[in-house]
């Protein structure tokens, strides 16, 4: 956030909130008078059953541990649907089904490797780098492939240097800045290596791609995550290389160093994209008391990535939104609304869950007040995006005084995870998301570090109270 | 903090709030106007030396992997105080020394052991249990000591069952408390069964005490931490039990269940308290420019507990407070005051340091400002508690627009941590600390968790920007 938006957000904050506190709080939509003390009481019931008795936190071992890795097509993440039909049974969903969804099959087909090597006066130096193949990627096929690398840093270098990539493994040794506070900001900043990264190289006649991981992290645990090829350009085969060794392979093989420019890399990976299969949105849902035909959703993805347990990505955001309903529902809380948890199919590599999961509901002409979503991790909560304007955000910051005491201090404008993201121009829905501190996430994403080890018991059950709540306040008062 | 608190405090930020916006702001003291431009440019400044070329965490790695644990007296505080002399040297402090303060010397002596075991009809049944010595406690002398334990859960209990506890080991399994939402609430309401738990007992002729361990991990590590014997009653040999096998021992302690009133514990530790001895306040000062005899103290304390390397507690206040002296060098930043870093020489088993300190510095004459500690752990920053009126916080609640970008977004009404708590009615010096997000804290404190690998380097570093920023605008604007 920049500090310019920061003032601007406090002070509208100020006189709204000072307006508020005056004449007291009515919102648009249901109206209805903002009562503290109740709404307090509530939440406050609602964090007590999260707090002690929930089973955010077991729920998230029984996926991580028993289920395991769920790329979408695997059959872990069939086991996973199964899981999740039965957690949301038994938070007491008055209904829960499978919505049908096809997504694509990319397997790994084996373990990646690679190394970098250079024939030196005195003899060869060598060393193995620590690699995963990128999702969706092609694979090297059995005998893999060598050739000289080309140091990258960025776009600008390659378009520059784009003579010499054919015939060459590019390596984009794009850094994640550490100046972004916020890291999804930094992320969103070095992504485009690895979504894009391959097919431009592929597009100048390079043979392979290694990017730097997008991480903050102080280990050398490569981070996969999707690439996008364009059909353009040949589809060459990709892989992340862990941040140590991406520090080392960008030492030796830079050209203002003896031999830099000689260095050859040797990777072998194994991928394959299969055709598209069936798989299932796994959604429950209690229904409304006054407006049955309107939609609360919150959801997560069932999905993971291969390397670990899709503990933080993103079992955290599935345990939390099933524990919303469980918790209202043991509270006795009637909901007005419909409210659904939706576990998505394919967020990782295609992100088909959440689209099909708005197509059905249009086609259903079904009405959806909000999606929300839990996609960045089970930390300590710290705000919600939402995509309401700021006149509309400062309407409901009186909210936050009910929140704070759990952790999130702030409405942000934002929109929501990628999942919930198509409810908004497809059904005119409020989206938005938890937005949980974000200094650890980027330690763990899409890396052998995604374990449950990995997770705060407290802290994801916080995001759990902070969601139970805020559903708590929309379905009462509105958006 | 509670509803009603926040709600106050809610409406007085709209208030004063308000007024800053509609006529700037002024302050007490040496009185400036308040410049958000030129304030958050600089605070920009100490945040990217802090996130890029900074040295908290390479600082911390030497700490906590070349010094290790550093309990009072111990071999590896001196080397702590060396590597404090030499870390605030590389930080450009303009003058660094050692302050002399005679501290406890308590030693554990070896490893601490325990287990249960129950006589049954079909033979018997035992089990090992995860024990650490409290700190400043006696040893059970190389036999060790077996007896019938008696499970008990509160002090009340105690009073009500005094008759019953001659002659037994006291377990007293008295719950972190999961619904204070801030874990340090949970640790004041347990805390004093470790601290007053084994005199209390004494009291009534127990031979030795357990006690739950004071944490809301989901691992089994034991968590030490310093007793306080009164010197009315016997001083009895004591230990802390990790979480896992506390709920087995009352299980099977249960007297409700069959055998449970037979249960017999085996304790053997062999803590000595040996005589006071020598050791340090580690300080560097940076010379202010138009107060010099005005001074702001930043600090953390230097000795640990011995299970681990002593790395959020308080490895973590060390580095960050060394760090704000670095980071305003490196920005050359010239401070109007003079800005102490302190590494306090005892904090965990006797208080002596941040005593010696503040009389010290009364006995010299000198005016404190403020005293600002960390020693809640390096992780993602939330607040800092002030020891300032409301009315006064409210006047520099301005200032939080600058730190919420960095993540702090609240001053709350508190007291110092407590080795800068004697400046408050020593010198009159305003007091305080900062205050980290609380959840991960007593996962690692005092226990073999407290390691490197346990934080975080950006929430470290977040933490460091913070507190620069608040001496910074402490430094210019007063107090």
């Amino acid at each position: 956030m920049d500090l310019k938006l920061l003032s601007r957000s406090l002070l509208i904050f100020f006189l709204v909130g000072l307006a508020a506190a005056v004449r007291g709080f009515g919102q648009t939509g249901h109206s209805r008078t903002f009562d503290v003390a109740e709404d307090s009481a509530l939440i406050r019931r609602l964090a007590d059953t999260i707090l002690t008795d929930g089973k955010t936190y077991g729920n998230l071992r029984m996926l991580t541990k028993i289920v395991g890795a769920r790329l979408s097509g695997s059959a872990g993440f069939y086991k996973g649907e199964q899981w999740g039909q039965r957690a949301l049974e038994d938070a007491l969903a008055g209904k829960v089904w499978l919505q049908e969804c096809m997504v694509p099959h990319w397997v790994r087909g084996g373990k990646d490797s690679a190394m970098w090597s250079v024939g030196a006066v005195n003899g060869v130096r060598s060393g193995k780098l620590e690699v995963l193949a990128l999702g969706n990627s092609v694979g090297t096929g059995p005998a893999g492939i060598q050739a000289p690398v080309l140091l990258i840093h960025d776009f600008d270098e390659l378009e520059r240097r784009k003579n010499e990539v054919k015939g060459r493994i590019v390596f984009y040794n794009y850094k994640f800045n550490p100046l972004f506070v916020e890291t999804f900001r930094a992320y969103g900043d070095a992504v485009r290596y690895r979504v894009m990264g391959p097919s431009q190289a592929a597009k100048y006649g390079a043979l392979a791609v290694l990017v730097r991981s997008m991480s903050s992290s102080v280990d050398n645990n490569p981070h996969t995550g999707a690439l996008i090829y364009n059909d353009s350009f040949p589809k060459i085969p990709a892989a992340a290389v862990g941040l140590q060794d991406a520090d080392r392979l960008a030492q030796v093989a830079d050209e203002r160093h003896p031999g830099g420019g000689s260095v050859r890399v040797y990777l072998r990976t194994n991928a394959q994209m299969l055709p598209d299969t069936l798989a299932h949105n796994v959604i429950g849902e209690l229904r409304g008391s006054e407006f049955p035909d309107e939609y609360i959703t919150v959801g997560g993805h069932l999905d993971s990535w291969d390397p670990a347990e899709g503990a933080q990505d993103d079992g955290a955001g599935c345990v939390q939104s099933i524990e919303v309903l469980r918790a209202l529902k043991a509270i006795g809380y009637k909901p007005r609304h419909t409210i659904r948890v939706v576990l998505f199919a394919n967020e990782e590599n295609g992100g088909r869950g959440g689209r099909a999961y708005a197509e059905t509901a249009k086609a259903k002409g079904e009405k959806h007040i909000l999606g929300l979503e839990s996609d960045n991790g089970g930390f300590t909560p710290r705000a919600f995006t939402l995509s309401l304007s700021e006149e509309k955000l400062a309407a409901i910051r009186p909210w936050l005084q009910l929140l704070t005491p759990y952790g999130v201090y702030e409405f942000v404008k934002g929109g929501g995870g990628s999942d919930v993201s198509p409810l908004g121009p497809q059904l005119g829905a409020v989206v938005g998301e938890l937005r949980p501190d974000s200094q650890r996430y980027f330690d763990y994403h899409h890396s052998r570090g995604d374990v449950l080890e990995n997770v705060n018991k407290r802290e994801l059950e916080l995001g759990a109270v902070n969601m139970a709540a805020l559903i708590y306040l929309v379905d009462k008062y509105g958006l």
